[in-house]
């Protein structure tokens, strides 16, 4: 008993978008612990979705469709399974009339093309579809098959799941024994120096224990397959106690902790308040705080100092230190730092000035060289200079830029 | 002769990571010309990557691997190709000297784990990764099938892409006929809208017409398979050139045109500057700009007024206003958009304020109310009501109030 995703789209095989769909999917599927071993994508073409479904039928007992239900002549997906199982359409009233009224509630009339999106297969259920008008189906056509179909735009597929296939499932025994997991995070350390540390739990298997790494960043998943949360929690506990004091002050959150929560959540606990000066990032560090919904507990704001004029007039960066030090400099990332904390009246301020690129770098001064300036409460101003240059795009260097000065003034508040 | 994208990593299957990969793979299958109609993915479990890497085979002639080239325990990806196809693994120095190297370069030491990552099928040739640890492979294991396989780290498996793969898969033969494709890209209308205005477009065959929904934009893809750029070019002409006279100032761009891009070309053009006053976007305005290399020719940077302090402070809106009307408000935007364009001397003045959520909204000023202000160049400020609430959850209020403020700005600049 298992389930398989099936996301339909030639956009998806043009690469035209990212398929975030598979991802929620396959989060949610952990979550309810039904287990889930492939994902495939294929294309707005019947006769390969036939072979798809054929190969996924024969291994899996529950079937997720994303895409391919909208109004235009390339969504096939309902018509296509349908003919696989030998099942003719029918037109769905109640979905006519649903769209008929989201249409009028805008003001518009329902187009012709929005027709076909009534049909499903004789037995289906519609599953519906509230944020839009491509409704999907949740459908038996075989023994120990059930298929389920949902749209290609996201909210309105993560609301469907939600408020009906999470139901659905669950009602069908699902969700009683499920894989619980701990995501541990670490910043400041490559993901072979962490599994150095560590190797002597890789071993385990229960609960297991595996590394992961993406961009300026290491997470170690702990995972166990237990009945209750509680069992999970004490199989966890003493292998992220051990990893934690292992790992010090690279550890710093679990889950779906962001660096921006961790560093909210210290300013939050301490009663401090923080304002950003931002060149290379552009107002990217502020948009990373305020992500975060009531950081305005904390973030106050800050300044958007692109331009040297923007620098010298609103920071009090001082024309002869640009001259002599360049805006990429120590001395600027300070000035920018205490300029802004004592502009917005913030307990801290932190400041962002470097070469993105990929134009700007000389040999001095390479593109991802970057001055994080931080700006204490006692008015005492440190700056950190970073090398992310190297194989680096200009986005990388700058979501590195912003991260990393999260972090930096998270060390700082622990530490200090 | 097809490809097909086939990536390994158990935590595409718990959802840890978006799989972007597969969409710069894909992308690049496209513009080779290389056909490809499969994507899959699978965890790192031997049995069932042998079951995929059957069934593709039989498929497609160029199976490109990602992930599971790692120095842990579960980077399986390897050695299991390896044995599917009976060869036995052999060392290669060769790598080993490589990532001594690279340890080196950064003053640490290799890993006895790394050791693993220098083991090839017999006959297999390195496809090297100048930026990790972790080089792939090409080998032809059987008549009629190429693997390559590419680290899951994308910065890596990029650059490897294009060093390495691409040459090689030209020396092949592939990239003489192309598939050419233009997307026509549209903010202010709805798909089925769009596709109802065009709707006649949508039955040619040479080039096709298909429409495409995202979050608040709507694209039409026009595509062809042609030997040349110019055949394409003539052919996409004339059916764009009608899309563009019925769609009218919908229309912003094509192709990767980005809004932010759009709006500074225009700026450049007209030698004008802009700045940015936000509240709800917290940034993230300015880190739209921001993302366009050269921006610093016509964004001078701006202020983030989170708190309403800083609003009054650096940007003189007026306390009584504040009081009256509220932060949320056309007088509060308004102020704000006119604020930083005096203060920082730039030709335009764009201001967002709003309720992002998911805490803080009211019956009269709902979660997804967001008020965007525009000061032109004679000092003219106007403000424009957004409701994006509904369904919409934080980060996609925040990144629509981004995306509408560069579009009204865009709008502005072409009809004033």
């Amino acid at each position: 008993m298992s389930a398989e995703i099936i996301c339909v789209g030639t956009e998806l095989l043009l690469g035209d978008i990212v398929n975030t769909n598979v991802q929620f999917l396959a989060k949610e599927l952990a979550s309810l612990g039904i287990p889930h071993y492939y994902q495939t994508v294929v294309g707005d073409n019947p006769i390969r979705l036939q072979e798809v479904i054929n190969i996924a039928s024969k291994r899996a007992s529950i079937l997720l469709f994303t895409g391919g239900l909208g109004p235009t002549p390339d969504d096939l997906t309902t018509e296509t399974i349908a003919q696989l199982f030998n099942t003719p359409l029918e037109e769905k009233p109640e979905i006519i009339e649903d769209i008929q009224g989201k249409f009028a509630a805008r003001g518009r009339e329902m187009t012709d093309n929005n027709r076909k999106q009534a049909l499903l297969p004789q037995g289906a259920t519609i599953l519906p579809n509230p944020g839009g008008t491509a409704p999907g189906m949740i459908w038996q056509p075989i023994p120990h098959l059930t298929i389920m179909t949902f749209p290609g735009v996201p909210s309105e597929m993560k609301r469907m799941w939600a408020e009906t296939a999470v139901p659905y499932l669950k009602s069908q025994g699902w969700g009683k024994e499920i894989i619980f997991s701990r995501m541990l995070r670490f910043r400041g350390i490559g993901e072979s120096a962490l599994a150095a540390k560590v190797n002597h739990l890789f071993n385990l298997t229960n609960p297991t224990v595996a590394p992961y790494a993406s961009v300026g960043e290491v997470r170690l998943r702990i995972c166990a397959k237990t009945a209750s949360e509680a069992e999970a929690i004490a199989l966890f506990d003493p292998v992220a106690e051990e990893i934690k004091k292992i790992a010090g002050l690279d550890y710093f959150g679990q889950d779906d902790d962001t660096i921006a929560e961790v560093v909210g959540k210290l300013l939050r606990e301490n009663q401090e308040t923080v304002s950003v000066a931002e060149s290379c990032t552009g107002g990217g560090l502020g948009a990373m705080f305020t992500t975060i919904a009531g950081s305005s507990d904390y973030f106050w704001g800050g300044v958007i100092a692109y331009d040297n004029r923007v620098k010298m007039s609103l920071l009090g960066v001082k024309s002869e230190d640009l001259a002599e030090y360049g805006a990429v400099s120590d001395t600027v990332a300070q000035q920018m730092a205490l300029g802004v904390k004592e502009k917005l009246g913030t307990s801290w301020g932190l400041s962002t000035t470097g070469i993105a690129g990929p134009e700007g770098g000389t040999e001095t001064k390479p593109v991802g060289l970057v001055y994080l300036g931080i700006a204490d409460p006692d008015g005492k101003v440190e700056s950190i200079e970073c090398r992310f240059g190297d194989t680096r795009d200009r986005s990388s260097i700058r979501y590195l830029s912003e991260c990393t000065a999260l972090d930096q003034l998270r060390r700082k508040i622990l530490v200090r």
